[in-house]
């Protein structure tokens, strides 16, 4: 994907240009609450094609957002892991979850989850980041 | 815009059909932070075209985060302001502004606002939310 024209140096409109697609927000959502790791996982995502799956998670290697290693339980698999910039996109994603679960009508939300985006957000995404950091560090 | 095809019941999923894309968290974001009410302020947004403003426009407005009404101050003019369901958009998008300003390089970010984002998210969300619920209140 050639890089696009930077238009202003506002911080909200840079990190659009890497995450505000339909696709992203969801591919970092399959990581961090299906453990979708490989690319044979993510491509279940809401039908998603493979080449904009593919393109996406380009972008999220460029952006040092997410890496890709060998699977530990299957060398010859690519498995891709959050970095610790990747994890931080976690607050992002939960204050959208709890907005579409106040404000949307019909939406399967965790009822538990749901609550405690509204009730207890801090203490959540610090235990959502703990495990993450964990399960996607850095070997 | 023809409605999209549901293809699933995630309030992730079903909140970025409507705020996932390019353009629309920095209409908001003009909407909260340079008071942008009207469409010829808007179209300055980093180049937008303005069809795809208008389109965008139409959208919130079906999904009632914005609501349009006569500019107070000309009664010829359209202004657009936020709804309760709007203004609840706001943690998405300093959440954005945050990660934006710690992890992308040469921003333009205001060091205070960065630095609350970081220290104080829940006072500003507070903060901004009640200048929004008094400047944008239906009438």
């Amino acid at each position: 994907m050639p890089p696009l024209k930077r238009r202003s140096d506002c911080p909200i409109y840079l990190a659009l240009q890497i995450i505000g697609d339909q696709w992203t927000l969801l591919i970092i959502r399959d990581f961090v609450f299906s453990d979708y790791r490989h690319f044979n996982q993510l491509v279940k995502t809401e039908g998603i094609a493979t080449n904009i799956l593919q393109s996406r998670l380009n972008r999220l290697l460029e952006h040092s957002i997410i890496f890709k290693g060998q699977d530990p339980t299957n060398a010859s698999a690519i498995r891709y892991s959050l970095t610790k910039k990747g994890i931080e996109l976690l607050p992002i994603l939960l204050q959208v979850y709890r907005w579409g679960a106040n404000h949307l009508p019909k939406t399967n939300a965790d009822e538990e989850m749901h609550q405690r985006t509204n009730d207890q957000m801090e203490q959540l995404i610090s235990e959502i980041s703990e495990r993450l950091a964990l399960t996607h560090r850095q070997v």
